[in-house]
């Protein structure tokens, strides 16, 4: 049960089962094996689940995402090589469950997640949440701020995300971001969305957008300019400052994540989404999520294995280097 | 376009597209490919969708169920042999498409609910709804309780549907019924639940559902006792009151209906409940709702292809007999 | 690569391969992993395919039925304790591939299917089609009329499959029978439809069907009255008549059978028609087909699984008996 | 029902159905939720299925096409940031149901189609047909060149879909452009094929196409070149002839587009298909059509949320500009 | 995370999470939520995966079986109306993760198996194994021996699992019964095979097996005996001995388990199944196990849902009476 | 069943089936339609399966690998213009059928397929294996070896496969090109792993697969600097050594590849793939495997097409030049 001995870190650090003594396939499934934070006591890197999706337009389902992503994370192993970094060895990560949210009510479901998230912070420095969708950003936002203040937001998404209201109500998966820069909780002057492309509402979408502060790189961008034009935008942008990433994981081509809730052509693939958030180790990542992976529109947990990477890259990234 | 020549019907009545010129794969799809409601003006049955799931405490997705039902009632044809009836040429059958519902906001969703029933009312002597999940029930009877009054209720459903609360939500997938009891809009001297199995959260919930007035045949009285002994049963109990008929799809084995919310192992088969709804076409049914069909968990549209021939069967039930 | 050694039978008769050598998962397939007719010349029974859809009214795709059979067919074993009969060894049993035939003329693909048919007929005693589509079975029916005369038909459907044209062609996948019929094909005193059920285009369907001389056992007869019921009657009929057995894998109910182009719920279980089949083992039974296999429309084989072993038994009920 | 007020439009145009009053998911289902043409009378642009498949050579299905890129393209929003346009608000687009055609008769439905869409030019000015198999080009070609004379054909496709004949067969869908061009319909000095990759019959294929005076780009071209240097070729080689425009989706890698008949490995990604769709606003298309889907190979609409977004991006191609 | 009060059950005993207070898709999945056998010390029932599928010799896969279950098994609730019992709350129960096996030596793996199940007996009275393989069966007869001695075998399976070798190898799937009975694990003359079908090797393969003493119910006797006869004859066979139940998924008809290895057409229904395991709530049943769930080949859970609900079955036929 | 007659070869070279008679989803599948080993007697090259996966950590199911690329290989035709040659008619391409390997025994499966390949070595100059997983690479090298000595060997995979053991077994599908190392089976001035990717179980991992002397182009080196400059690297490095191509179809992204047993996300596409193969017409390639298709985790055969065509390209870059 203990991590290969190589791994130079801390003797007090509990990384993942060890895949030599008991196959990947084998035990209860937490996040890429790794113990549970009530195993641990307290832990540098928190992964919860969110299963939540009450605020969806079109397909729901990702309530069942948090599960799906564990089953297909049990393939992560200790080393990244891209990032030459031990994750689960240069920090203590582990799994802290789900977070209860009422599936009823999203007013009271918000105010769950924003509650269970600051609970969650007295035992983990930061959080990665697996969504459930995105409506979970704005309490994650909410219980980031209330520690950091305001934040850049390094967006991932085919979709804004900054629509004002649908079907009357404020909060849902379109408009998290919106309703995080009324309250103040990010720092418009780094933050960016990424991946954005298909059809809106209405031109005014992007002027709503563009007022609101948040700069756009676009799908049509990255294929016309190339992944280095886009990463060099993208690093301009965010700077310094303390940084969330939220990364819907329909910003990836349908052909690479087709289990999600609304599927938009003409993506990223998962090998530039990855490269990409390589790029950002070097930042002061103080939170992130990963969203919207809806399993019964997938196959083969092609969905789940690019959502699971990209949480592995991200909690390498934030990753303390020698 | 016409409907074959045979039908022994009204001049006036409008029967589905003639497959014999416009292949059944072909068209925008309405139930059965009959004519829309604002085509015909009024109908003597008129279907209607309620694509409506935020009602769900398992795995969502009904909301889709109405389209999928419709793509997979291009196989019905005009003459049921079983009845021995043109359900489309003894009375005039529409599609009114669907009523509109808030996803965010379950109380003013029923509330639109009932008032698109009662609206769908001036046009049509009687609905068949297509769901969405099992929520719709509740503003359904309301809308059948102020035309009719009180009226018998045949509820076939793995599950009784009569819990009172869910994460303190009154009115959500599993409460239909204890609402409309407590609401007086059931004959409860002439109700049941067919086809009930698996665990329950709690011996009281069958305590509660008897105080509450309903009978019961389990499926396993139906695999004990066999299906003439159940129908029996069935048609003893709801005599000769209006009667509304309410169909949870996962009434049927999930072999025989994969694709719904929560399945129960044990169900019945697809014969035993065509059976069934025959057996009634002497009674005098009032409205009608098929409901809980999840066609992202459905396989070659197995479960909408019994869905719709229960809808099939139902309206056929309703045909008037020369 | 010999069959077991105990198998009572002649040296001369080749079996399939010795899964106890050979994986049942290894090999090019065969059907059964037979012998090609090639390898041993002649046989009493040929197993072929046809694979043919273009008569199709509504989801094509049993062009690839053949191929997905002989997957499936990888896990029968040698001895059928249902009929304790050894069938691929009490007779020569071989696969002789695919009889060609024009996808884009229907009237041509007839006259190559009863031309390969007639052509196998001097190699084989009797031919077991895998299709394919249900117009085959007209072609099939002329050369086994060619060698027998008039014969008995045992046709298991959801549909009667005696529609006289659709689209103004006289051979589709709906027609069959009734053009056989015409031709003086079936010896009509003495032939049946099994498991029809669902709606109809017309009550003249079975008033036409009836005038044709079929007698009809329904799915709904089977349900009410029971197995043994429905056998007895079909074994009345057929009598002792030389007799070709007609299996649309629909007659299944699509729980059984999602892979098939028309499904009607209510269907039959696969223990049930195989019970029928078992039945008629005293009979005389001079050729037979499987059709309406649509692959893409199977799950884990679940349609080819069942085919398969409906041609199982088909094959075990022409064995001879010591 | 209205679309949202900024549209810069005349106000007889009617748009699609308000996504903010009546749910994407909820509605019977019209391309991207527009009027039908009958209820706008006439149109700049009309969308048409044509489900006819029975000229496929290997997978069939495409009949269904029609209706599953309609449920996809309820995904579809009003405004088109890509090519800063309102498609459906620049211009009048209706869908205008599907073109009826025989299954059983090839020759009798190539007639239909032709008549259909001529029939189609009487009340819209430019037609987009959602095929059905390739076998429509031929027939939709006839209707265009009735108007325009002889076209500029852009034919993106992993196959030349220029050989003469198959099992006799004149007209199928592998032969419609030589076919086409043997009759005078193309303007070959404009024409052009791209995306072509994958084994050929023989050499000689590329003979023929070169004689018919085709050019080509590759899937290999671009890969080796890049995406710009391949939309540089083909704006020069289309010029400003009057430009129709013939999408098989099997352009698109298998990745991208499992769901049609004969895919290849090597293929184009959505995101380059969309541009270079996008690079042709500038030019006078009078026509076009997007084909060979086949829903039973599809996964989470996959292939029909790529189609929709084709469609999208060439009705977009066709709105005037300010 | 307490459960539901009206229990009546000892304060001590600790049920599943209270599916009021969080959602049961929300949270790690232990089978039926129950509390981890760590969490409690000890148990009278403790649940253990046991992932291994190196003696498949057909389709693997079962080694995803435990996590598969148990993600199904989320349906399942607290009191169980059939047997009239709380099944988590008349008894501990606990599950207790998996047991480890070597996937590449059977042998080691065997013996790990039985050493996993060995040790779980100092902390549980009786264990109900998730496969897995039906390999798993030797090893847990083996230590169910060791403590209770000889005890009768029945045996739900579509094949007789009583082979000699294959392949040389004495320990795979199809061998545990002979390999059991050579070792004197079973009591047998009171063991029973029940649900066989399907074709077998050879002839001898049932002379082999009654020579080992075992009696059987075939698929085919219940068809035309009736479900009642058959389970008359299975009380009967295993009296009042010390009972030890095997389940094979695959005893399902494929209908309803098409996620597993080596299916056969005319099986049981799951009404069926639970139904004769319901009956012997009064027999003393000292362990169990439910095997051959392949995820890979099932569909919405469908075979899992089945396999879950057994497992309910024999651990509320386990629990005591009042 | 003659090729086309333009194919510039020896006449007593044996072709396809002509698709123009007999169409492509007709008949037994071989692969690509070839004839079998036995109908030619000798080959230039053999196609043969290895149906073995005992040996995988993950995902099991490649032993359906070889059965699964026969029928997506239907697809491909008898010219390859992007190599400008005809595979099948520059030399005699044939089937050898399957590699018998014993399931139960890594051992004895391994001498098994090492056997086998020296067999058919004696029948044919190069053998092109389709998998079975990546443990089949050590007998397949130790084959090749036999006849060349040491080849420089480039293998594609997600994965270094140079680990030591796995649950102390040193035989597995992560370990072949260590073990051929060790046996000096390897040129290792001229060896290469292209397409790594994901993360290692630890950093020495790295260090010992370049101790063992392999030469490695990530996935995220051909992101970063384009096919060109990975091409350029790659063809530097084999030389003109006689070449073992290895290709683990897990290579491709998953979006390109579902139906694999360990997949990573952020690979190659089949485009990239294709044409690195083709730019190895010029090298003496002497063997090559194609491994890891496993077909139950596959959609709609998207990875047995590409297999299939990786395969072809493979065959086509063997193939002399005139």
């Amino acid at each position: 049960m203990q991590p290969t001995p190589e791994e130079p870190r801390d003797r007090d650090i509990r990384g993942p089962v060890d895949a030599s003594v008991v196959p990947r396939f084998a035990g209860i499934a937490t996040f890429a094996r790794l113990p549970r934070l009530d195993e641990v006591g307290r832990a540098h890197v928190a992964i919860a689940g969110v299963p939540f999706d009450s605020g969806v337009s079109y397909r729901p389902g990702a309530r069942f995402g948090p599960a799906h992503v564990r089953e297909a994370s049990r393939l992560l192993r200790p080393y990244n090589p891209a990032q030459d970094v031990f994750p689960f060895g240069a920090q203590q990560v582990a799994d802290a469950g789900d977070i209860v949210a009422n599936p009823f009510d999203i007013a009271e479901a918000v105010r769950q997640i924003e509650a269970g998230a600051l609970d969650l912070a007295r035992h983990a420095d930061k959080l990665v949440a697996i969504g459930g969708d995105h409506t979970i950003a704005l309490p994650l936002l909410r219980a980031v701020h209330a520690k950091h203040g305001p934040v850049a937001v390094l967006h991932f998404d085919a979709h804004l995300d900054t629509w004002d209201t649908y079907f009357g109500a404020p909060t849902t998966h379109g408009t998290p971001f919106r309703r995080a820069s009324e309250e103040g909780l990010i720092d418009l002057t780094a933050s960016m969305h990424v991946g954005i492309r298909g059809p809106l509402y209405a031109k005014s979408d992007l002027d709503d957008d563009e007022r609101l502060g948040f700069s756009i790189v676009t799908s049509e961008y990255l294929e016309e300019n190339g992944l280095a034009a886009a990463i060099d935008r993208m690093r301009a942008r965010i700077g310094d400052a303390p940084l969330y990433i939220s990364i819907d994981i329909d910003v990836l081509d349908p052909a690479h994540a087709p289990g999600t809730g609304t599927p938009e052509a003409g993506g990223l693939t998962s090998r530039e989404l990855l490269r990409m958030i390589r790029s950002l180790a070097d930042r002061n990542i103080v939170g992130a999520d990963v969203v919207e992976v809806a399993p019964a529109y997938d196959h083969a947990q092609l969905t789940a294995v690019a959502a699971s990477h990209v949480a592995y890259e991200l909690i390498s990234a934030m990753a303390p280097r020698a």
